[in-house]
């Protein structure tokens, strides 16, 4: 029988590592590494030197080429389920290829948290697999991060809180009811919109890795820092990844370990 | 010099150790452990059976009791402010005793994430450290076990998600314009009063521990089926911890791996 791990393995930084996700990987007779055509060559890096790292040896890993997402239309959903079948078509390739038998145990490393804006969990349905054979260890994620990073709280006390996109916040504005947001998949600087007064911003590129970048401040003040720091970072690195949090004024920042007391 | 970490140790399954959390109490001169007046004794033993399994040696550890929090008159910020300037004096009381010259590192295990509604980091900033003296390190949440245990992902595609608490859900219903909500901290059965048509819940208790309880479907039909459960395995054990998603009627539960592609 076919057991797929989807293994959550965090943000780049091997500390993130869970001994679920490490006992996954070692225990793993494959190990599909899929390559992109564009300039995050130094994320594939990352995930192999992690491999080495954990002795998986060379002949364990199956590397595919990712396959592209048509962009011509405006039939987003349709391109994404296009990329998705075809993705899942690069998968069985692999195990065929591999694992002919059609038995053993297969893991795909996934950024961050399988469960969170990730496709693999939608591509793996695409295997007809039963539910007993695919398996999902979570990861530590960015918005985990960029708080650990920042030493602050997700929540106010008893708040809620929305995870959301860039694309979403630009289209909707800042929705009801809630004081703190998360914004990820924003590749527009969709902060630059918001004119929520009072509002702060506590912003992560790159988080846990060795050029991880922190900002934070009122956000009309840090707009156009942030803005520039981002694209000097993108020009630097042919890449970036970010993600940052929201707090409307009033909902105190809590968790600034240095800011509070000496403030109360 | 004083360095406090604050370390994330997941839900209850040391597999949910991260390295660097590991790492982070291997270092420890000394790690605070509080021990509460409640049913919740299982949940002190399994952080010194983890504590036993890193090869932490007793006198490395400082067992102190929780002070309770004052109950009476409905100023519950001002409850919760007291409380937290209580704990803190404890925290400072074991530090006094068993590092006398203030060097030296302390960790402090949090179940989950020290980001997601934990007091750790409010506690911390009542002990006048600066901001390079207390470390947080992320760990697993319920939320993600939650999705993993049941073959989920929090968010659709591109869609928000809105992490909130039982009172919260109780008192503003379910908000306008997101479809998939997170549940935490309910002692009381608020799912009970949501009437939303088509929606769906994805229930889990004691997650990751071996006692985990799993239940899911439609809403309306398993209302009374994860209130009767949750009772009888409260009794059971003395004490629960749980936490649902709630996803609205449309918003396809994606991610279901053994029903996703049978249904399309």
């Amino acid at each position: 029988m076919l057991q797929l791990f989807l293994v959550g393995i965090g943000t780049g930084n091997p500390g993130h590592l869970t001994r679920e996700a490490e006992h996954a990987i070692r225990g793993a007779d494959l190990i599909l590494l899929p390559h992109k055509e564009d300039n995050k060559a130094e994320l594939a890096q990352v995930r192999l030197a992690l491999l080495q790292d954990l002795s998986v040896s060379d002949a364990r890993i199956a590397h595919f080429d990712m396959p592209l997402r048509r962009q011509q239309g405006d039939d987003y959903g349709c391109q994404v389920d296009e990329w998705h079948d075809a993705i899942a078509r690069r998968w069985q390739d692999c195990l065929q290829a591999h694992l002919p038998s059609g038995t053993g145990r297969v893991a795909l490393l996934v950024w961050g948290d399988p469960a969170l804006y990730d496709s693999t969990l939608r591509i793996a349905s695409r295997l007809g697999l039963g539910s007993g054979q695919v398996q999902v260890v979570p990861g530590i994620t960015s918005m985990q991060v960029l708080c650990s990073a920042h030493g602050i709280a997700l929540n106010a006390i008893g708040a809620p809180f929305l995870v959301t996109t860039g694309r979403q916040l630009r289209e909707n504005g800042w929705p009801q009811g809630v004081d703190t947001l998360v914004v990820m998949l924003d590749g527009q600087c969709s902060y630059e919109q918001v004119t929520e007064p009072g509002a702060v911003i506590y912003w992560g590129a790159y988080l846990g890795m060795p050029q991880q970048i922190l900002l934070q401040g009122p956000l009309a003040a840090m707009q156009q820092v942030i803005s520039s720091r981002r694209q000097q970072a993108r020009q630097e690195h042919g890449w970036i990844m970010d993600i940052y949090l929201l707090r409307r004024d009033g909902a105190v920042a809590v968790g600034e370990v240095d800011k509070l007391r000496s403030a109360g």
